[in-house]
């Protein structure tokens, strides 16, 4: 159970990223870890709990589809990047960035995070 | 009214684009081109219906967070990788690039593509 080495990595490395965590697709945090000299004023756990609310939905309303299994979900907003991807039918792992953030390195940086993360479950 | 060039010049300039379409938050399809060549096995038109509904969802959601205004969403699957951008409270344009698709090009092509097909809504 120890995310948070994995999550500190994935923030350390990306520029411009604000925060990684795992979640439940039930809204509950298991693990956060954010950037040192970042402020909350964004709200992003209260926002990381209506994407969760969808991420389960979209993965409940995707499975008849013929378009397969989804495996990233990316919500960018006026003042978020956020970059989802599936750990398991009941977890995600997320991570925010800012807008001027690099967020190809984000998805790369997650996608290796992934097996490391998953491997804690 | 005139968006097929719009999309058609988006599909052709993007590597992997399978198809481009303006659609609204109620699920119907207003305009869409597909490249030529492609087998529609994957049933996008079902697919992007769901996804018209979820991204409904997350634009009423996002509105009382603090995250700002949604600006663009990728559903990426097994099969299929899709950018979506939202042209207005009751369009969005889609488009949808195979898994080995310049995912990054088709962002920009996107994006560059918004304006023009605002201005034909």
């Amino acid at each position: 159970m120890a995310f948070l080495p994995h999550l500190q990595a994935v923030v350390q490395q990306v520029s411009g990223a604000i925060a990684c965590g795992v979640m439940g697709f039930d809204g509950i945090s298991v693990e956060n870890y954010q950037a040192p000299n970042t402020t909350d004023d964004l709200e992003l756990s209260i926002a990381w709990v209506e994407f969760a609310n969808l991420l389960g939905q979209l993965q409940k309303a995707a499975e008849p589809l013929k378009t397969g299994a989804v495996t990233e979900v990316n919500i960018n907003t006026d003042r978020v990047l956020t970059v989802m991807r599936l750990l398991s039918p009941e977890y995600f792992i997320v991570l925010a960035l800012t807008p001027e953030g690099n967020f190809g390195k984000g998805r790369y940086a997650l996608r290796l995070a992934m097996p490391k993360v998953k491997a804690e479950l």
